[in-house]
């Protein structure tokens, strides 16, 4: 009999907004590419207008050899644990040491895998792999069919969303950056592990992200997307005080029919000062309802 | 007037053996790659002989596509402060943390371009970034021609490597894996900024090495190549306890006159118990007098 696995705190959510991705333009293929794309609709589950718009004059603006704008390497990011983040840091921080210490990675990485096969939402009655915005896989195929290398930013636990991203994002896991818990390295019967701890390691979130992205990626992207307060200062890292085209975006879940509506007021993914800071520094809103034709592929 | 900038107890070897990459086998391209490898000699530096043929039949062995041994990913990797790694743990978290704290990340990056340009080695009057070994530049290229993807795990600052390891050694920023300080994320002036604090974040030697490449890399590598005790964890990790074919080679200094010979009673880059590891866990010792036909490029 399997053991019965929970991932306290992480629901839905997780899956459904660790959309998360940074890409480094690499120099080649990409007039190529480009002209490609240019034949086809690269976004097909966003709706025409003013949101979709800015995502590809952007990426025509950055990849536009020898073009003013022309940069080396860019980023698309977001993600948290939606329901922990909204209670702060303390409690992403406790849920992360406290969620499967005492075990080898290698253990842990099984019980993830087990519970994401067995695994259903409440609502949608799903497993949460395909509980992913179909616009913004979309999105991140659009960006490394440009050259874009992306990555993904979630306060979710790093080892948590490893397993699965690649598979559902196409992002490999040492492309991952998220919230850890310690290890110890140990010799076992001859064979090397690594034992988890209850503590802390380190917490991607707010002012975690930049801190983050500079550990795991060593540069700065040129493009972050995110959709909660706790992804402002990844969106103020990678767009301002910069020199060159720099593109930040928010999800805004306005959609209660089809996904969920919620902002300024919500305990579970409160998005807030990240929202007047994107009106002061010109960051794209993305509107769910009016600016995603799809939100999910089974749709 | 420039002022003096130091980087106590990084001298040449820093360059010389920051020669640290992980691999991941990239599913594409491989047959036509290597089909074009056939045709001529990928690691012309390397004296033919065991050593060299070990590496070309392990390369051969996990990319034939199909094969019993074909695998994913695969990684090689090193790199440690020689001259301070001798003194211990300790002294490196000393280092790192003293070592240029109390400034912005970007300050920092601009002191290490600057003192990359104008710092010479005492002995071989060149600067640092000529002063990396020929065959294991071969060896990344030839490992990357054929869908490996290559990381740098150091003992070094991961701040100082990652400014000079994209020209040199064609690891970009985000693959390298070194020790580090904390930051802090602070808006000055409406531009964000890390400072650099003087405080120990990472280790990443001995068996921090194994914990750094989980961190960062998030999966095993199935090659590293070392050149020191601080090696053994790392190269234990790559290559112990797992499935599939796997790899592990250690740099053994043997040559006083073209570069440096020392091991065990070495206080600078000390090869002993690991020396010992390698006959029973079957790595590859390269024997640099006999199996490096040319060390550095400028021979």
């Amino acid at each position: 009999m399997k053991p019965i696995l929970r991932f306290p705190g992480i629901d839905r959510r997780v899956l459904l907004s660790s959309l998360a991705m940074l890409p480094v333009l690499s120099a080649s293929l990409r007039s190529t590419v480009a002209a490609a794309q240019a034949q086809r609709d690269p976004l097909p589950s966003w709706n025409d207008g003013a949101t979709k718009a800015s995502i590809i004059d952007f990426v025509a603006h950055v990849t536009a050899q020898g073009g003013p704008y022309f940069q080396p390497f860019a980023a698309v990011l977001d993600g948290d644990l939606k329901a922990v983040a909204a209670s702060g840091e303390k409690d992403v921080a406790e849920l992360v040491a406290v969620t499967h210490a005492g075990m080898t990675t290698a253990e842990f990485e099984k019980i993830v895998a087990d519970w994401l096969v067995s695994a259903r939402d409440r609502r949608f009655k799903r497993p949460y792999t395909e509980l992913v915005y179909q616009p913004m896989l979309e999105l991140l195929a659009y960006l490394r069919a440009n050259g874009f290398k992306t990555f993904i930013v979630s306060g979710g636990g790093i080892e948590f969303m490893r397993p699965w991203t690649d598979q559902i994002y196409g992002v490999p896991p040492e492309q991952v950056v998220g919230s850890s818990i310690k290890t110890r390295y140990e010799m076992r019967d001859g064979a090397p592990v690594l034992f988890r701890l209850p503590e802390v390691n380190f917490i991607d979130d707010k002012a975690g992200k930049p801190i983050g992205i500079n550990e795991h990626i060593g540069r700065r992207p040129i493009a972050a997307f995110g959709n909660s307060d706790g992804d402002l200062e990844m969106l103020q890292w990678a767009t301002l005080g910069t020199g060159g085209a720099r593109f930040g975006l928010i999800v805004h879940h306005t959609d209660a029919e089809r996904e969920y509506a919620y902002d300024r007021q919500s305990h579970f993914g409160k998005l807030d000062v990240a929202l007047d800071a994107a009106a002061v520094n010109k960051w794209t809103v993305v509107d769910m309802k009016n600016d995603w034709k799809r939100i999910f592929a089974f749709e």
